[in-house]
């Protein structure tokens, strides 16, 4: 990967865009670029947090472990996406942790740096609390996804949701961006679990699976079959 | 209930602590007060939300809901606990339903009134960024325990929790702030399930139960025996 300079990486941020080149060039200074390869671990639980991150390039996992090494994903970062926001501003150690799916670049921006900006612009603040609130709806959707829908639901909602905007019906096709592995996980079924579901909706016409290239022939169709919206 | 006046109300809020006088009193302006009696229903999935509620007396459940009726309780929300500021800040209309468990008093601040003292007060901008972040904190764990921990753990780890700050040992007795029906929900069992979990850690010897009181008689077996921090 080549180089970057880092206020113009934030200034394409829409975090950042209601700062101002004096503003972008103070968070900057309090901003470090990483550079990670695939498999590396960022943080892990219990580490303290200094600040927040934004994916610039590559892909990122974010981890939920229990003392007895069982593990989840709880969330796939990619370019545009940021995490750690909530633990930032809590004050408290990282209650998960991140490890890189790719090589891929972040940035680390300074809780100081932050703290100080929602201080002297309100609309930055108002993004923040939008950015958070987002995140919230999410985890929430994650929330409902896991006690009210069965794992064939969960997989065509997945499905659905990955197509164009605006598709709402018709045949079209998704590349999965992550291993079949990591993507059951974050669905919250075991990987043969998901190898079945991608079966069963084969068999039922609805989809083709070529590795990781899959085909919705009828999104319409599938909507009806699992009961989604 | 008697009459309460709303200033007064709002002071006492630690989420506004950081509110001078004037603020306060036009937060007031902006605030209505909503006395509700059991099972009435504050908003649906898909109301429009145009600001946030606190909780002052009694206590409310936010659910969540499919299109083929299932629901599941997300939260009880008690006195002091406040919902909804992710939705207004996302001017979105409502993903959950709220309703109250029993008569209930509660104060509605209006998102422009909030809005208007972002602008004004980092402050208070920052103290609604730490409720944002603790409410995220506290999805995350429910995550957690829905896809890395069994049943009886999370029955266990609630139990553990509803005691006294401090009390790491030794036996304790709680009452159950709900029907079980409605905390079998929120810890994502069904209400069968949930009493089978009793009388198995009854004979187990660390509870004892009798009707919505239920003695924990030794937290650190109880602790040990599922494995819960």
């Amino acid at each position: 990967m080549s180089r970057y300079d880092t206020p113009t990486l934030l200034r394409q941020l829409p975090l950042f865009s209601a700062l101002s080149e004096e503003e972008i060039q103070r968070v900057s200074a309090a901003t470090a670029q990483l550079r990670v390869s695939s498999g590396a671990r960022l943080f892990s639980r219990g580490d303290p947090c200094n600040g927040f991150h934004v994916v610039i390039k590559g892909r990122v996992k974010l981890l939920l472990e229990t003392s007895d090494g069982a593990e989840k994903v709880m969330e796939i970062c990619g370019p545009g996406q940021s995490f750690g926001e909530a633990v930032m501003f809590l004050q408290k150690p990282y209650f998960f942790a991140a490890e890189a799916l790719e090589a891929s670049l972040l940035l680390h921006i300074g809780r100081g740096a932050v703290m100080n900006e929602i201080d002297n612009n309100p609309e930055f603040a108002r993004q923040m609390l939008a950015a958070l609130s987002k995140r919230l709806h999410q985890l929430v959707c994650d929330l409902e996804a896991f006690t009210l829908r069965d794992g064939t639901q969960r997989v065509a909602a997945y499905l659905l949701q990955e197509r164009g905007e605006g598709e709402r019906s018709g045949s079209f096709e998704i590349r999965l961006p992550v291993s079949k592995g990591v993507l059951a996980s974050k669905l919250n079924i075991t990987r043969e679990h998901f190898s079945r579901i991608l079966n069963e909706l084969s068999n039922a016409g609805l989809v083709h699976v070529q590795g990781p290239v899959i085909r919705v022939l009828d999104a319409v169709k599938l909507r009806q079959h699992v009961g989604v919206g």
